[in-house]
């Protein structure tokens, strides 16, 4: 009952922010194709945002699909990881803004960072709830994508004041990562059925 | 369990996109005839946007009655069939605001475009997971209206620098003919019912 | 299975339109009393739509509980109803700025009237679908609330040109009319409940 | 039935509001850290109002999942908290706005204040409903945080003419009062499981 109810919720917040961010591209006043280019950075940044909030999204519904107990903590944990994700439209717009300029590059990245670390005590806090011998702790294992991607992001917020594009490409890269079938909880869960 | 909650961050997305065209239908400045009378193209495109996606949702709706199994693919699969939904807003706001202009009119040519060829993607990707015996696969049939749709479109883009009334046309048109009740679907069902 | 569907979508929708109607009330460049002051009629706007609306909200929940089966034809007549609900965030936005001038004054009660209309046309379709011996009809009875509204709205409609108060005083006094609790469907539930 | 389209309206709503908040947070022109900072004070506006509209999301989380009845009368007294939960983003967007001026403080006490009468009169509600031997009876004891919040609103409010950073400082008080693991409902229920 309880799990439903955090994951409704959490289903409303991720469509909002993820829809909100469209808002971000403004209908041009002119009709020509300069005023559908001028939009290209905004656009790109938004597809590239979309992936990642798809991607938590994703990885939020596969975690929560093997969780049996939800608690108080847990449900604050939900709320921080939320809280960050809530602010990728706001880095989103202003890096299509800005042509990629490096502050906002960087604050782009802090975002993403502490969505990753929100996300990661979520996943540790329902784990010591779940037990180490729980499905999710199985499916999760060594986690290196999730202990890796952090350092990409720090490397892509240095990064940012010597050349963007660095930094732009580390956060495609990151985000590729995740996208390669990541079927570790779907084999864990298959496996249980199996048995 | 895994299709409820697909289906509920489907619906909020697609209720958000719904909601947030309305926003570019501006509260106007005056208080005469002639303002309201000024906000009728962009009342007009979004009437048209509005069944648009009250037609996806659906579909998209049927369509999941009948899924059986949802995999991480199909997950993305409808991920980027809201991407596409998602710049509906945009495109309905600009031709809205350029009283049908010959590249806005051919950009929401390409959304549609692009949104009829995800949902095609999303389609046959889960009639491929339900196998062609599936309740969905006999209801989807040959799928002449998704077919024909694109053909539709791509007439319509390339229409619209020559008379943009011609694409309007078209697009009403298509929308019509995805508003004949399709009962494909609620047909089958009700004969596997029934046996 | 189909019911809830239609029931998280409405209720998504019906929750963006309430809710966005408070991006309407800008916040005030300036920190005074006067800048307070100015909001008030776009405030009051407010109030009396959320009304509106939640009467609605109340209403499809209450209607929907009693519903057994729905249809493509349903869907659709939902769907109806949902646009012009949607259209309230941008009438009250309309009175709220022009201190409740005549022609935004008609407008807010053109789309009240539609909304009414979009609901009778649901409720028929669901009755039909049920049948005249169902909790449905027999909860609903004559429904002279749902005949006399679309009156009072013609009448206020009419006399926005005359005196917008009394079209003021006649929107809240039908909303005052919905307001009174309405046991109709509680009741007849209960019956069939003790029987 | 009744209870899970509430809680599914309600998340709905609480999630809108609380993600709407962030449009508060507009995107700078400029691409300096002086542009960032300067969003400061909003930012950090939105970091209190996201930790009330979180307490809110919790407290109503845990009171519906010990409601075993839901009412017409209930459903209002829902919406009435929902109204004044809805105008949190406006009054968080004032005090950001007017770097925390005292008409903007108080009135963003205000707000808070009666969003803590409607929730106390939705809790009186159900728990009258429910009976004075219901789980959400025992839970709620003698509630005196929800009896004191209302106290220190009233103070903050008075403050706000004096000292804005006092009322500041009780806001965050509050905030920390409810933020303390408040197991109350969490324990009843256990006990109650474990008879």
């Amino acid at each position: 009952m309880k799990k439903t109810r955090l994951e409704a919720f959490s289903d409303g917040v991720i469509a909002i922010i993820i829809t909100i961010m469209v808002l971000e591209i403004k209908v041009p006043h002119g009709q020509e194709l300069a005023d559908l280019l001028h939009l290209l950075p905004i656009f790109l940044s938004y597809v590239l945002s979309f992936i990642y909030l798809g991607i938590y999204w994703n990885n939020h519904h596969h975690m929560l699909h093997v969780t049996t107990h939800v608690t108080g903590g847990i449900l604050w944990a939900n709320l921080h990881l939320l809280f960050w994700l809530s602010l990728i439209p706001f880095a989103t717009g202003w890096i299509g803004e800005h042509h990629f300029a490096p502050l906002p590059m960087a604050v782009y990245g802090v975002v993403l960072l502490m969505s990753a670390i929100a996300y990661y005590l979520l996943q540790s806090l329902i784990i010591k709830n779940e037990g180490s011998d729980s499905l999710l702790a199985k499916a999760v294992g060594k986690d290196w994508k999730g202990k890796l991607s952090p350092v990409f992001y720090l490397l892509a917020i240095a990064a940012a004041w010597l050349n963007t594009w660095v930094s732009e490409g580390l956060y495609i890269f990151v985000a590729l990562m995740w996208l390669i079938p990541d079927r570790r909880i779907e084999d864990v869960v298959k496996e249980a059925e199996e048995e």
